[in-house]
């Protein structure tokens, strides 16, 4: 069992991982990628680095933090559930249990602002949580990618109609439901969702599943009963989110979205997690 | 008159100077050494910058900041007044007008905690704040420097009988005055302040005042009237003191006294800044 696994590998993950390190906790870091760093033209206001490209700091970045032994782990993560004695987090490939979590996911750049009018009206951001509302009914996903296989798998014992939505982007898994890669114009409904419009077709469901890109913070916040302020991870001067041993730090907490922030949200958060860490045992 | 001065030059005052910069704000930094980082043997855990001496940090940090345009002056801060519509900011050589000061001064590594038990009880951090207490008394000044005879002349009218103590020191500048070099091993008295001991001598006083090394934060906030947690200023969520217009950023404010830390404050207090004076306008 980890002491901390971190999820997202830009400024907020690794720099906590290299403090959780010195602090001696047995830390996994795991990121699918660099992050919205990485995509940044030019950096030129992080402390004493001078200029480069985002890309170029974020390798940087991930060089130092194996350098002083960090572990990390180049894996998507699927899911975050709760074990009776910390937290199990499923990845493409692994399975891991930890006593803490540090959310470092970055802001989320892949909503599905359509989904907003109808969230808690047949729109859901969790298999797990509301599939069974929704055995022998008609519903549809979201998605294109392991995230949405993982949301798939689990649904398909509760019922037989489930159509996959790309939204206009490639299919990455294989999968035998009705496909429709078209992008979703609109979903209807009165007092809850009806119908979703693609093209010219309305296609009826009772109820839609967004699994779209990753598992990013806003969909495992659902998923968790994390706290929101609008998009962003709410939490207290200890990096702690509502849920105790699951923290967060970086761009999803909000703030300055700069990389010198996000750092030093990761070193504090680190700090706190030892402290935390130390007072459980 | 300037929209910000930044008194200090380690990673906070910098970052925060290059975010000012950013926010097209007439900003001037002044610092008269690169801080304690400049002394620090080795940094490895700044996100991704590698491993590197303290002072080698410093520089690269220094020359950023000058690279991106930022204005520094390398001069000592001797004092910060009010003045009607902001602050004036006086250095060894000049003094300047701004409407918001940034106390990025770092950690006093240079306190006399030998007066502790005396302050308020003929122990003075500030001749402009309480020199008029000890109009004709018996007075001492421990120091060795500019920040020394900037006291010195404050309080030569009001008393002849002023010694300076350097406390071990080389004193720097010249005086008319008596001046004793040896260490001060002890403060007597037993309600107020009615002597030191300097070797095996007992020197009676009424009043010593304290102006050590460099003015610094917790001299300045005892000046200016801001309130300190033990040696940390305290600051609100947008690191402004009790004073508006007064903020601080860094080591100065307590918590991780780390380099990412202290670099993520400075450009923090800097957005806080820029909205402030947005708002003011």
């Amino acid at each position: 069992m980890f002491d901390t696994i971190v999820i997202g590998m830009g400024p907020a993950g690794l720099e906590a991982g290299i403090y959780l390190k010195r602090y001696g906790l047995n830390a996994l870091v795991i990121g699918k990628d660099l992050g919205a760093l990485a995509l940044a033209k030019e950096i030129e206001n992080y402390y004493a680095l001078g200029k480069m490209s985002g890309k170029d700091l974020a390798v940087k970045g991930l060089k130092e933090a194996t350098s002083l032994g960090v572990l990390i782990n180049h894996q998507e993560v699927i899911s975050i559930d709760y074990l009776d004695n910390g937290f199990s987090v499923k990845t493409t490939n692994n399975q891991y249990e930890t006593k803490t979590v540090l959310l470092a996911t970055g802001k989320s750049r892949n909503s599905f602002s359509l989904a907003k009018p109808y969230e808690g009206k047949g729109i859901s951001y969790c298999a797990t949580c509301d599939g069974f509302f929704y055995k022998n009914k008609k519903i549809g996903i979201v998605g294109y990618n392991n995230y949405m296989l993982h949301e798939l798998n689990y649904l398909k014992p509760l019922t037989n109609d489930i159509t996959i939505f790309t939204n206009g982007n490639e299919l990455e898994v294989e999968v035998d439901n009705k496909v429709i890669k078209d992008k979703i114009v609109a979903l209807n409904g009165e007092d809850k969702l009806e119908s979703v419009t693609v093209g010219n077709e309305i296609i009826k469901l009772d109820g839609l599943f967004i699994a779209l890109g990753s598992q990013n913070a806003f969909t495992l916040a659902k998923h968790l009963g994390l706290m929101l302020n609008k998009e962003d991870l709410v939490v207290d001067n200890n990096y702690m989110t509502n849920i105790p041993g699951i923290f967060a730090a970086g761009d999803v907490i909000g703030g300055m979205l700069q990389v010198v922030k996000a750092a030093s949200d990761g070193a504090r958060a680190a700090e706190a997690i030892n402290k935390y860490l130390r007072g459980l045992k």
